[in-house]
Parts: structure tokens; sequence; C-alpha cells
């Protein structure tokens, strides 16, 4: 960490004191840039993800076009399924499709272990790669799927309206879908390891599907996993951030799972999320991704109204609710981050000078 | 009220004593059942919408084969958008689909004001004749989509994962979806008023979209209308029945907008629900709808556990946390009612001495 010359995100992340608070941009390399256009017209979205030199470049694109205070490598969740042996579709206009998910307790056994130093290499090169190319200008960002949130794409093949084979799984054969998490918590842990061990200085792990889960199996196929997953890693003091999509129910038990940060959608007040869990986790948030469809004048309200919700002191990190989506303007993205640099020093002018609060 | 054989649903939307927790199963008619699939060759889908006899036919069906509490009229909530003159498909696997749906000005402008008595006199043509072949056995439940909710649709064309088209509508022309929402509001109002002057002894206003808002627009875009909605109806005591999908937050204040009876997904914990607005209205839920897929003998012990989370005393209506799935076994459906029916009396057995508590 000694070596970034912006450290303000990792600060944050641990609740210590900073100037302003940091910004990143979820999932932020995509279709919105047209500089990320321009690269994923020579290669398709898989060979990008698998080429370090090419994941690279548009990792660093929104540091450079956006100026935000964090890199997140260019990857997908699906990789860990796709190198356990499930062949992936990238469907435009659909997204990634599974065509032969899995059914039954044979599909399950046909399943690779696998090992992120040689199955997952191409992620740990370009992790290598951003970091050099970074060379410590902002901090760079590892990430994963989250073992339920894998399982339920896996299960299902894609999205879905009703997660119903996913949910005959968990109801009809518990033990198959705890064998399957057991398995995908090996695989995660060990990829997250990994990447930082290649230089990731924080990792986030995004549980997208963790919102249609009822309180009780969200604990019981969810949470205990992460909780299994952040033990088992190796690390020395990266941050990890937990985003469990869609749940606003169970946040004093989330913020126990051993993440240092918890990320919140944006159907959530900041307030009271900080109020119920700020004394135990940072908290990263909240902006609706669709107000950048908005005018930059109503883009900083709102972005006002977040700092403002989250209020004074140390421990937020600001983001979108949920990634940004393809058809948002750029200079809308830059108003927003621009925005929260310049405004967000009001809310820690006696941070610098105060103590960590643990 | 008083010529129902059964009115145990009613009772308990009104927080009053029950022998028993009645139960009904949201959207109840649909292709799970083989009955009604009979009929649903004979016609198509808004066909049988828009011929009371079908709608009456099917309305029934779950009352005979599945010995629910309460009916609810055969429809749609899009038949509102459709009798303002927007073209809508059905479409096999994909459900509903505005192939014009609105973009500007002008398209608003084109809208028709309907009045339920001429625009919409088959639901009440269908709500008369249910109520008559129903004879009382058990109420009848008529319902809208609430004014947020048909406005997504109206915008977006179909469902959506990212809700673009109608979150642009809200930050970039308030006032035109303000103006849309007040005419939907007039609709809405005018419609239930209708169907409860047609028979119904109970209104579900379902907020289906309500869950993507941030709580601030949640209470600008949405509760506003239903506040509204419920204070222009014309009634004589039937119940209001309010489902705000997704929506977990602003419990308090959703218990305030004049409806009897809050319907919550599974989400949320019913113990939490009744803590939080019990003492104000009446809660109906949560069951996880594919549950449902699971074996008799694991769909008993989840409900009991709904019916232990809501605990003893009034205000209560067993239903799913939202609507049932077509794939659903019918006699897992039926397991479900003759357990809730078998096992809900003991957490009543004070009840029926003690008076209501307001």
């Amino acid at each position: 960490m000694a070596n970034l010359q912006n450290d303000l995100f990792i600060r944050a992340c641990k609740r210590q004191p900073v100037e302003r608070t940091p910004i990143w941009i979820m999932r932020q390399a995509g279709r919105y840039l047209p500089e990320y256009r321009a690269v994923r017209k020579k290669a398709d979205f898989l060979t990008m993800c698998k080429t370090p030199e090419l994941a690279a470049e548009v990792t660093i694109q929104p540091v450079d076009i956006i100026g935000v205070d964090a890199a997140i490598i260019f990857s997908d969740i699906l990789v860990i399924p796709e190198a356990m042996g499930m062949h992936l579709d990238m469907i435009d206009g659909k997204g990634p499709v599974f065509q032969h998910p899995i059914k039954l307790e044979d599909d399950a056994a046909q399943l690779k272990k696998i090992e992120a130093a040689t199955d997952l290499n191409f992620v740990l090169d370009a992790i290598s790669l951003t970091k050099k190319e970074l060379n410590g200008r902002v901090p760079l960002i590892g990430f994963s799927g989250a073992p339920w949130t894998l399982l339920t794409y896996m299960v299902e093949g894609q999205g879905s309206k009703s997660f119903s084979h996913v949910k005959k799984l968990i109801y009809n054969n518990p033990e198959l879908a705890h064998k399957l998490l057991a398995m995908l918590t090996d695989a995660v842990a060990d990829y997250l390891s990994a990447q930082i061990a290649a230089g990731a200085d924080a990792i986030q792990i995004f549980d997208t599907w963790a919102g249609i889960l009822s309180p009780r199996d969200y604990l019981v196929f969810a949470l205990k996993y992460i909780n299994q997953v952040i033990l088992k890693l190796k690390r020395k003091g990266e941050p990890i951030i937990y985003f469990p999509k869609g749940v606003h129910n169970r946040m004093r038990i989330t913020a126990d799972c051993g993440a240092d940060v918890i990320s919140v959608d944006w159907t959530i007040d900041l307030a009271k999320a900080r109020d119920k869990i700020g004394h135990k986790v940072a908290i990263q948030g909240n902006l609706d991704p669709t107000v950048l469809y908005a005018e930059p004048g109503f883009i900083r309200r709102e972005a006002r109204k977040v700092l403002e919700s989250y209020g004074k002191g140390n421990g937020h990190i600001f983001n979108l609710g949920h990634g940004i989506l393809p058809d948002v303007d750029p200079a809308h993205a830059k108003a927003l981050v621009d925005f929260v640099k310049e405004e967000s020093a009001v809310f820690h002018q006696n941070d610098v000078n105060t103590k960590v609060i643990n």
C-alpha cells in the first residue's frame, strides 16, 4: 500500500480518516465508454478477459477518462464455472448463458476442481500487468462472484425471474446444493487469494442473487459461505468488500461476515445502513445507477443526497447501487466523479486529525 | 358481508378475531391448474379476461379444487392501459408486451381518459357473475395494478432488468411522469370503486415494481398515489390490500397509506414486519413461492415457520410472497392450504373471545 499515490479508497475501506470521499463506479469497464467499445471491436468478451493486455487496457480506461479513485480488474464472475468445465456463451443483448446448466448429481460430479494458478492464470496475469501499468496511481480491486450467485448461474444457466431451478435444488436436494457451495467456496477463496498474491489491493465479492433468498435461506446458503471464503483468504490487510444485492433485512448479521466493507444498493437509506452497521464496517454505495441518465445538475443534487445521507466522518466509499448501465453518457459519469471529489471534503473536515474509531 | 358463509379473510383483513388463519394464493388462477389450461385452450388470455363466463369459471376453480378462503377475479393489471388505447400482446413464454410504449408527451396525450363502467365493463360483469356463482361461499377480491407499476409497464413496454426508460422519465421529465401518474390514479380509483360496486368484497393493489425505487422516489412516485387512490375509493368497509413488492425499508410509512392490509414478499421476516406495522394494519404473506416445488413435508415445515413468525393473534392472512409459479404441482398447493387450515387454529385460541385491538 505504501506505494499507492492515491490510497483514499483503501483508507476508507478501513474506516481511516480521509481528506475526501473516494469514488469508483461498479463494474466500470464497459459499453458506456467509446474507448472500451473500440477495444471490444477487436475481440469478443471472453477473449478480452483472457488476454491480459486487453483486460489491462480497459481496466485502466476509467482511471484515465473518468478519474475514479480505484480500478477494478476487467473480468467476469463466470470465469470460475467456465474453468470448471461449463461451456459459456456470451450472447449479445441477452448476457451470459450456460447451454448445459447443472441439473443432476452427475452434472455436478463432472465439474473440475480448479486451481486459480493454472486454470485462471489469465486473470492473475491481467492483474500483474494492470498493477504495473497503473504504477501506483490508484488501488486495483480484484473480484469474484459469491458461491451462492455462482451456483445460481450454474443451475439456472442464465438470469431468471423466478429462479425455479436453483430453488428446487436447495429445497429438494439441499445436500447437493451444499456440496456444490462448498466446492465453490474453495475455488473462490483460492482464486481471491491468488488475485491478492498477484497484486490486487482489495477484493469485492459480488452476491448479485443474495436478495432472492428468504432471510433464513440467506444465512444458510449465502452468508455462511461468504464467511468461510473470507476466513480462508490469504491476505495481508487487503480490504474485502461484500455486496449482497437486494438484502436489506439482515444488515447486522451481514456486517459480521468478516468483510471490511458492505456494499448496498440504492433502495436502502445510507443513514439507516450506517446507523445499523457503520460501527462494524465501512459502507459502499449507493446512487441509483439510472440517475446517470439525468442531466448533470440533477446528478449532482442526487449525489449530494447520498453524501448527506452517510453524513460526516470516515467509512464511506461512494459508488453506484449497482453496475453502471451501458447507455450512460460518459460525461455524466465524469460529472458525478468530479462532484464527489470536490464536494465531499466538507464531510471530512475533522477526520484527518482524529483517531480511527474501531 | 353478512351473506358470506366464510368471512375469515375479511375478518383477518380488519384484524378481527378468527378461528384460524385464512389463506389464499396470489394470482391463483393460472397455468398450474390443468382445469385452467383446459379453459385456456378454448380462448386466448385477453379473450378469457373479456368473457365473463370464462373469467368466472377460472376464478372459482381454486375455491373448488384447492379450497382457498378467498377468490380473486381473473383479469390482468394491464387492462387499464389497454383500455386507454395501448395495444397489448400476450406473448407465450415472454408475457405481456406493449409494442408501442409511451416515449413522448405526444404518446401520453393520445391516451384515452377511461371510465370503468364503459371501458372495463367486462371486468365488472365478470365480478357480478362470479359473485352470483360463488353464492357467498368465500369473499371475492377485486384488484388493480398500482399507478406506479402501470406507468412502468406503459413506459418500458414489458418487464425490464434496469428499468431505464421509466427512470429516465422520472429523472428527466418528472412533470410528465406526475401527469401520467395522476391520470392513472383517477383511472385506478374509478376502476376499483366500480369493482366494489359490482360486488368485490375486498381489493388488492399490486405494486410489483415499487421495489426498484430509491426510498425517496418510492414516496414521491409510488406511495403518494396509492394514498390518493385509497382516499378516492367509494367503499363501504371493503378492505384494501397494498402489495409493494420488494419494499422493505419503508414499512412504517407504507402502513400509513390508508390500506387495511400490507402484503409482504418472502425476503422479510414476518415477525419484524408485524413488530413494525402490525399495530396499524393486517399483514399478508409470505411463503417463498418456490417452496411449493418441494415435497409436502417440507412445505408444511416452511408454512409452520411462517405461522410461527407471525405468531399468535389476529391480523394475518396467509399467502405466498409473490404469485404462484405455473409449474407447481396443484397437490402441493392443496397440501399448503390444508396444512394452514388445520394447524393455524392454535395461533388463535384466545382470539375469538377477545376484543379487537385497534
